[in-house]
């Protein structure tokens, strides 16, 4: 995010000063071995999305407790960060964000270990600010986001993967952590319902529409911008919206079917790439991704202007038109 | 356990079929690929000492909520089934139980994800208690359970590993567990301060003696017994309580080093397995393990004669005891 970061954020910025502080904190253990292990995951980057929108939402109330909102915040990235640790370990890749996987590093053994240590940590840091909603809220976001990857791992290769289908995924996957994110900044600042509410469809739809922003980048960007091949999704059977908008629109003459059953799959692959890069997929897809950032920014209208909502509306504009 | 589960347990028979019935039904689920997944889990078996742990903790409080109860004694069960399934797919384990791994039937990226998913649904469970403290505690456990499988990983070669290190290693990946059973049943019942304490300290001292003889059985039943081979920890470099001491009984004499530095590994191994049964090491072990369980059971002194107090006592006896 580069300098835009900085002013898209610009409302928390202090707030997110505590939130690294607190992220790189979780490394101060006993243990050289560990404390390098942790030191290496903490220190890896990141947008650092997620806690800004949970500092946002709870900036909407009057003069949040810092003290637990700072914690909460810091839960949600390392939940992020956590499932990336797992997802690169599962998936074998060799780099994120520029650097070596822990598992490349580690071995997929302690790798596993450090992403279970980073759940435990964010459900600590959650569990401070006492209160039993945000923990369930952390408790069924687990669980949605392992149902996510699970059902990515089950149907890639399956024919059957439909818009529906993948709607249902991402919302898994993605959505419901950053409706964990804003919701979670909603409820331990003592939010009303309808604040709640409208926090989590909000966090929602924006991470819908991040996640296919994503999925699109993934045809459209080069090699060197994805720091991983050009359409990974459809090379290890998993049909994204594109995919998906291309079979509807061209169903009896597109390669997906070749891909999936390894037919010159390097060639199907290349095809497939140049028929969405070349056709009215794309635009279609930014269309439905603008769609849900509408209905985010629709969510926030309840709130009266405030350089906190002004700063959910800009992320949310940010999400469709980013290139990384 | 066989027959003597079911008379050690006795008192919270109905409540544990509940628990049952609540493990089995995590397997309800719509995708029928997960399904098959998780029944295949949930079906393995095992001992459910942990849950009976929680209801007897409950039951000593008069009449417990039933439907705050059984969820939490189901959610330490499936903590410590994430875990097993965790382990197993780290040490690339092929039979558990009797039964092929996860890992060996779906591989390790699935088997890791199914883990995580159980860690998400234990949560999900203790959250119903909606008591912020049994939240604080799961957080807390699932964070020592890392740590102690964290350091086991990276201390295993180390010719460091000391009774004080294995004390420490064993209170995080075993006893931790144990405590939050019992200690969560007390929690959620609303039990007092000093019920919580005694029934944690009960938890912890008996966790430490199960997984002091977990580590005798290592070393002196044969291989049918413990459906792996015998030593297995010395075989991975790890040291348990036997190899300590023998090394402390014999630290001229001993063939531990040559085991770590791969000389003539299994004859060596073989040299250890027969110093370690011929001599004072195994009753020594058992009677750091009778101190534990002694310890356990002047923790339950508090509380009045009962049958719940009386099977906390009969399970304190049988861990030392038990042959598998």
């Amino acid at each position: 995010m580069g300098h835009s970061r900085k002013s898209l954020f610009a409302p928390v910025e202090r707030e997110l000063s505590l939130v690294e502080k607190s992220i790189r904190a979780i490394a101060d253990v006993e243990y050289p071995d560990l404390a390098e292990l942790l030191g290496y995951i903490v220190n890896s980057g990141g947008k650092r999305v997620r806690p800004a929108l949970t500092l946002l939402a709870g900036k909407l109330q009057n003069d949040p407790d810092l003290d637990i909102l700072v914690p909460v915040a810091t839960g949600v990235e390392l939940l992020h960060t956590a499932t990336l640790v797992h997802d690169d370990t599962i998936d074998l890749s060799p780099r994120r964000r520029g650097k070596p996987t822990v598992a490349s590093i580690w071995g997929w053994g302690i790798a596993t270990l450090a992403g279970d240590y980073l759940f435990s940590q964010a459900a600590e840091l959650v569990s401070r600010a006492s209160n039993i909603r945000a923990d369930r809220l952390f408790a069924q976001t687990l669980m949605a986001l392992c149902m996510g990857e699970l059902q990515g791992n089950f149907s890639s290769y399956d024919q059957n993967q439909t818009r529906q289908s993948y709607f249902r995924n991402i919302g898994n996957k993605t959505a419901s952590l950053f409706a964990m994110a804003t919701e979670s900044g909603a409820i331990v600042t003592a939010a009303s319902e309808e604040t709640i509410q409208a926090l989590r469809s909000y966090g929602y739809k924006l991470g819908m529409a991040f996640q296919v922003v994503d999925d699109i980048l993934d045809f459209t960007a080069d090699e060197e911008e994805l720091g991983k091949p050009v359409a990974s999704d459809l090379r290890q059977g998993n049909l994204t919206l594109p995919a998906i908008l291309l079979r509807e629109q061209r169903p009896h003459d597109n390669p997906i079917e070749a891909i999936f059953e390894n037919r010159q799959k390097e060639r199907n692959l290349k095809l497939a790439i140049k028929m969405i890069r070349g056709s009215e997929v794309v635009p279609e897809c930014y269309r439905i991704a603008r769609d849900f950032t509408a209905e985010a920014c629709t969510a926030l209208e309840i709130f009266p202007e405030s350089p906190y909502r002004q700063s959910l509306v800009e992320i949310a504009n940010y999400v469709v038109e980013r290139q990384e």
